[in-house]
């Protein structure tokens, strides 16, 4: 592994070197070398297949062939027999597992010459992955769509590859998850985790435990054969399916129906507002409930890996009931901590019995637990190398939450073998499985969970799959659009959802001066919406307004502050730039004008009206400035003053967004002043 | 009949007077009244069933929430039983026929105020179409989400509203006929006539003739499940699918299994080129063989109407087969129609025994076919006429064809009772049902298919539902762009599918440029295209050109005329209205040397370099004639006649696109040099 890897980064320093970053690829492979020519992928493209041939591989040369077909607009035919001269061909060693397995081998070459291509691998599954390579080399060019001359030899980092989606909060339907387990694979990550339940709904069909979705769903859960349907169809992209089970805490959708499992005394509706509960560790027939409950799981769920959740378990329910504190002195425990720790023991040895290998939160870690035990760390790097010494395996989930909408290159940044995990001997680092980026769904529905999800999760798929020196955050944001502007072609929403929400906000007619002010804004970070929620937080009130929608990122705001910076440290000379600055600072000044009357016109625009004037006013600010600047004469310090003063009061929220163009005008406006000096 | 007619004509003129107009509603009911108040749309809100009620009627009750949520964002409950105090009361008297009937009664009534709503309606189909309007009436205000106070009484003119859409030429999934059903059902249509096969393929799978899809279609077609799942779809939204088996022309694919039902020798392979083929007439074999088919697709389709096509039979097939000649000379036919009649009255009697009833296009129309016959028109109201004159019942196609790339006011200016059936009888009046738009596919991909038929459909479909009386073109184009708008919530993709298709072109990256290019073009109008083709027409080929994608009106061309001739016709007075065109000419004018090497880089865009060029000097020249026109001084005749001479250059196709802002600034170029006279 180590020598490979080493072997590896090798090649994509000296494929970089050789233009490989002009390729949109995301993951980048571990290793291209390019040639100069290109394959044309005329209307007589086929495909021809060699080696190891099932029926799910062709389903998966089917949809890779109506991939291309809608990327390029080309009806290639489907036909994968009996193809003479073949432009692509395929050749797999060998079957994959019949259950996709953790390490299994993914590794993938592709060799693309300009009278052909040939794709091999070991199994299915690397041929799954070097399609993704392919359609994302397709490219057009004046003599039609083409495929660059490379050689790409490419094997993931990490073998556990995977997204957290959380259907408890709110409930995300099939069809949804399917577009985005496709997007999962279109990127190579291997892992959807499914956290089933949370104590806002319990979303899966029990026929051992109807109350379970009778009482504890709001008639939103999958069948057991919408569940069945979606595990195969995961499988044939390549994607496990690992379910997590939520337990002793965040299960208050499990009690609705099985009150007699809680620690308190019920009833516990599920309901907004509602005081936390957790699973009463102390009664046999707690451990039969689950014993039977995981027997019935297993069935549905092949996956080796059982996620049992285990993490942030109130300790109020535990403490107001006598009974369990009596139990808790009567086994000799300390405290509460020990208790959840029995309880996992007992659920782990549940677990054992049905061959499936636990997974569970930071505070699952417990040495009397066995070594097979998987920890997924929330609580970062450190927590993850800890468990590592002690001999458990990890995953980091740790700056990889895309609920806190943090920008792409703050998840890039993160690396599973960083902080405390880099100084781990070889062997604890061998434990660490790789990653989870996790989309909780306290502020999701199905209408914006890809815009959630979507590009930003590329950019941890990349961390994941790459070699670690693909760090690049200039090249990372450059294939991030291009890998975003793909991932539409598979029916994700995370760009096309923006312009119909725009309009409901606004009855209809043109949305641009509404989009203008859209485009420079960004929900807040990390807690700060639900940290601001007046009262209980109600999982079922809509979720329309600009937050719910805009993206987590602004694009346009990146790109000025970068202009911005680069105009300031060039010493303000680039009179070009300065007419691109002023162009977006004018477009801001005058939008406030176009959509004051639309803002007043609806009640889910009105909270806006002080944001919109903002932009204008730092519209203003910034071209005042920019005079000054391009002048080469100091702005007046009076108004500098004044403006800086007012510019920092824009920094607050309004509407839970944040305009993000105030610091590049801060900037302009702080330059303007040292103007003199400077030159 | 028609004393309704006239007493709904009456509330139209009073409601409209009343602002009725600047509802969103489309078609416009036969009868508003409007309050002055409005029924806010809470959380709560809720719907109550009263009289009759069945799973269907519960179904579409759950659809019009699920829409309602989707329109607004607020997750209503689905909740149907039990309500107490409910904001929508729904109320049919008895149920709805199992098989769809024409004729059948839609009406329903629509009360709204401030304290909730009533929908009722003597039968299901009446509360489907009113669940519709309701939906159309939701804004936003100030204050929430509402629907104004209103009483509408509503029926519709003709009973036969359709649309036909031709999955032979190009194969359409049945995804994209539901989403298109749901459209039809969104703007109160009827029937989706299903033209299920022609020349390019077959898309039925027929079990007693299996070499009909085995041979004919490709790997392209429907099977029975389908079908039988697609029917009932379109029952519960109110959509009748009347199936069209096309005979004796138009069937090549049918002839690629079953050569021996053919006019020639045969083979007759599906393939671009082919010369024309008809099904023999003269042999029992072919009425043995649509006799099993007929029986074999009528439990398939259970409406009482099948289409059996009959339009643009080619002399050529049967006049080069001597048997055939020597047929029509032994049974005293005078040539190839006489035949053909003797065809269709033989077909006739098949489904008369398998109780259905015939429709056939204007070339059926024969004396001794029985008056329960249909003829649809596609020759023009004269053939309508001729044919109610005579005792037949008719539907009105001819202007409503979407394949011709015409705008909206054009179809919405024909209607079924102008021309000659104007001057038909009361009693002939009648026996026109009304008519169908009409998608042939020639040029149509699933991709762009919505495109095509909306949002012009709703304009056809407002001709066919409302009282004649309804006309004005700039009310009709207003509610149009928003029931676009909310056909969008439905799923269907004519304006969404732009955006991903300009990327492809370009090859990503920013399609701003590229985009107003887009949009200021139209597709050529007519036959034009195909006149063009050289050689064969290849139905194979690639749609994926700036044609294939712009929309076939460009509202932003209109707009701008509209804008320009209201500015001359002011005598150039209204600064304004000046600058505005001003600015978009600055657009066209730079819009060149934005795009111009995105242009170069692309096989798809390359042919577009003239265009664009074109649209910049455009957008100079008007730039030349404001300068002139606000200076209220002539412009130089010199120039004027230069441009005028280029300007007419300009209005030949390029790329098969016609340039629509070259007659608006043709019209400033020649208002320029008119400007001392007129003042």
């Amino acid at each position: 592994m180590r020598i490979l890897l080493a072997f590896a980064s090798l090649f994509v320093s000296l494929s970089l070197a050789a233009g490989s970053d002009t390729l949109n690829l995301m993951p980048m492979p571990a290793s291209i070398q390019a040639g100069g020519g290109q394959l044309s992928l005329e209307r007589s493209f086929s495909v021809a297949m060699s080696g190891y041939r099932d029926a799910a591989l062709d389903r998966a040369v089917q949809r890779f062939l109506a991939q291309l077909s809608r990327q390029t607009g080309i009806p290639f035919s489907q036909k994968t027999g009996g193809v003479s001269n073949p432009t692509l061909t395929i050749r797999a060693d060998h079957a994959r597992e019949k259950v996709q397995k953790l390490g299994e081998d993914e590794a993938y070459e592709l060799a693309v010459s300009g009278s052909g291509a040939t794709l091999s691998a070991p199994n299915p599954l690397g041929i799954l992955r070097g399609l993704q390579t392919f359609l994302q080399l397709v490219n057009i060019t004046p003599s039609g769509f083409a495929v660059p001359e490379l050689n790409i030899k490419d094997q993931p980092r990490f073998p556990w590859r995977g997204t957290l989606i959380d259907v408890g909060r709110h409930f995300i339907p099939l069809d949804v998850l399917k577009r985005n387990v496709d997007g999962l694979a279109a990127v190579k990550m291997n892992v959807l985790h499914w956290h089933l339940y949370d104590d806002q709904g319990f979303r899966i069909e029990s026929k051992r435990f109807p109350k379970l979705q009778q009482d504890g769903s709001g008639g939103q859960y999958y069948t057991q054969d919408e569940i069945r349907e979606f595990v195969a169809y995961a499988y044939e992209r390549g994607v496990r399916i690992v379910p997590e089970f939520e337990m002793p805490g965040h299960s208050r959708s499990v009690l609705a129906g099985y009150p007699e499992l809680g620690s308190g005394s019920g009833p516990y509706p599920v309901e907004p507002g509602a005081p936390d509960v957790a699973i009463d560790p102390t009664r046999e027939e707690t451990y039969k409930f689950i014993d039977k409950f995981i027997e019935e799981m297993s069935k549905l769920f092949p996956d080796e890996y059982v996620h049992i959740g285990g993490d942030e378990v109130n300790p109020e329910p535990w403490n107001a009931n006598p009974k369990i504190q009596e139990f808790i002195r009567a086994h000799g425990m300390k405290n509460n901590q020990d208790l959840q720790a029995y309880f996992n023991q007992r659920v782990q040895k549940i677990l054992d019995k049905h061959h499936k290998i636990m997974i569970g939160w930071d505070e699952v870690l417990h040495p009397e637990l066995p070594k097979t035990v998987v920890v997924q760390s929330w609580r970062g790097q450190e927590s993850l190398a800890a468990a590592a010494r002690q001999g458990y395996r990890g995953l980091l989930s740790f700056g990889y939450y895309l609920d806190l909408m943090w920008p792409a290159a703050r998840h890039y940044a993160g690396d599973p073998m960083s902080g405390d995990a880099a100084n781990l001997t070889s062997e604890e680092k061998g434990r660490i499985l790789g990653g989870e980026s996790c989309m909780w769904s306290e502020w999701v529905t199905p209408e914006n969970i890809d815009s959630r999800i979507w590009p930003r999760n590329a950019a941890i798929a990349e961390r994941l799959w790459s070699p670690p020196e693909v760090q690049d955050p200039a090249s990372m944001y450059r294939r991030l659009s291009s890998v975003s502007q793909s991932l539409e072609w598979l029916g994700l929403t995370q760009r096309s959802s923006l312009h119909p929400a725009l309009e409901r906000m606004s009855g209809g007619g043109d949305v641009k001066a509404l989009g203008v002010l859209a485009g420079v804004v960004e929900p807040v970070k990390d807690y700060v919406r639900m940290d601001g929620v007046k009262g209980p937080w109600d999982f079922r009130a809509p979720l329309n307004h600009l937050i719910d929608i805009v993206r987590p990122e602004s694009d346009q705001a990146r790109e000025f502050a970068e202009m911005v910076q680069s105009y300031i440290a060039g010493g303000h000379q680039d009179a070009r730039a300065a007419a691109e600055i002023r162009q977006r600072l004018i477009t801001w000044r005058d939008n406030d004008a176009r959509l004051h009357a639309e803002l007043e016109g609806s009640f889910l625009l009105q909270e806006l009206v002080p944001l919109s004037q903002n932009l204008s006013t730092l519209g203003s600010a910034g071209l005042f400035a920019l005079d000054y600047l391009e002048k080469a004469t100091p702005s007046p310090e009076n108004w500098r003053s004044q403006q800086l003063a007012w510019i920092e009061q824009t920094k607050a929220p309004t509407a839970n967004l944040l305009m993000m163009v105030t610091a590049p005008v801060q900037q302009l406006v702080e330059a303007s002043g040292r103007e003199r000096t400077q030159r």
